[in-house]
């Protein structure tokens, strides 16, 4: 689209849009036209919004989390067991268990997983912060939750390596059939291993 | 997601995201995550794109389009031939004949279609404003877009009524075959059009 229809503005506001995931350049205008049609119910709140979040989000030096608070509310939450760490690659991952709700723990987020091509190693994973967090005592279970990929898995096995000698239970997430899903679709991998971990009914 | 787990201000950020056309509960919160990882890259510079589009954008008062100034970029633009003018129901439809660059003419955005049913009747629309200019002289064609539904075509129709007696051509675009569609794929209605339409080669 040509500067001279809309103004610099709002055509900025275009190009920005569209560098958010799930939106491309299609629905960046198409999003972008609705939230000036709601100017004072979505574009100003979300403006504000967005600032608030930018002012103050910050990443949780203990465990990773993003939040307003350093240390996050999952660290500072007493009514957590904090005994139990919960290791994942991604905040994105912490939310999602956050709304299965199934432990009331904490977590330690790794900001990604070990990846030579890419040039990912040790150091540039929060890492040595979880085997301070495990040495400064305290830690009973530590749950590797990260992605069941084969980067996934290398970076579980490093993780052990490293915590080789802590008296500390390390775990990791069962494989199996997901709840709700058939049989008929899916991997030999999955079934493999859900028929290994069989469990009496 | 509970409020505990990342701060209120990152709630009201996906809530907020998930009002956007596009984004739903889940790609709001993948949003708005990215958009805390690119803090300074994206959530910065987006939360200001929006302050200033929400303090600058308008409706242009001539014809209807979304500006900075008013009257639009494109009404202003003496390159113009400001005697032929589109009939759009939407800016967006604006943008995409703009986009198509087939036409140098102006617009007037007539903000939906006539619609008993939804009580949307012809002073909810910017019908008077077109009529107006039409009285004012200097028009000679007015191209009636409208989108090709039954409240389209009504409301095409109610403007030719309006507009009986004046001096200036009232045109539609074209129906036929999509430029790169397959006749197999089209409907009987507009295969029809199509033929009764037929050019020489």
């Amino acid at each position: 689209m040509a500067k001279s229809i809309s103004g610099p503005e709002i055509e900025k506001l275009i190009q920005l849009l569209a560098r958010v995931p799930g939106l491309g350049p299609r629905s960046a205008r198409r999003a972008a036209l609705h939230m000036i049609k709601k100017k004072d119910q979505l574009l100003g709140p979300l403006s504000e919004a967005m600032a608030e979040a930018h002012e103050k989000v910050t990443v949780c030096l203990r465990c990773g989390n993003v939040d307003t608070a350093d240390p996050c509310s999952i660290c500072t939450d007493t009514r957590r067991d904090s005994s139990v760490i919960i290791v994942v690659e991604d905040v994105a991952d912490l939310w999602a268990l956050e709304r299965a709700a199934a432990m009331n723990c904490t977590y330690h987020v790794l900001g990604g997983t070990l990846s030579p091509l890419d040039g990912i190693g040790p150091d540039d994973l929060n890492i040595k912060t979880l085997v301070d967090r495990v040495s400064n005592g305290g830690i009973k279970e530590l749950v590797i939750a990260v992605n069941a990929t084969v980067e996934g898995q290398t970076t579980a096995h490093y993780i052990t390596d490293q915590l080789d000698g802590f008296d500390v239970s390390i775990t990791r997430l069962a494989h199996g059939v997901p709840v709700g899903g058939e049989l008929d679709y899916l991997d030999e991998g999955t079934l493999t291993a859900a028929l290994r971990s069989r469990t009496k009914l």
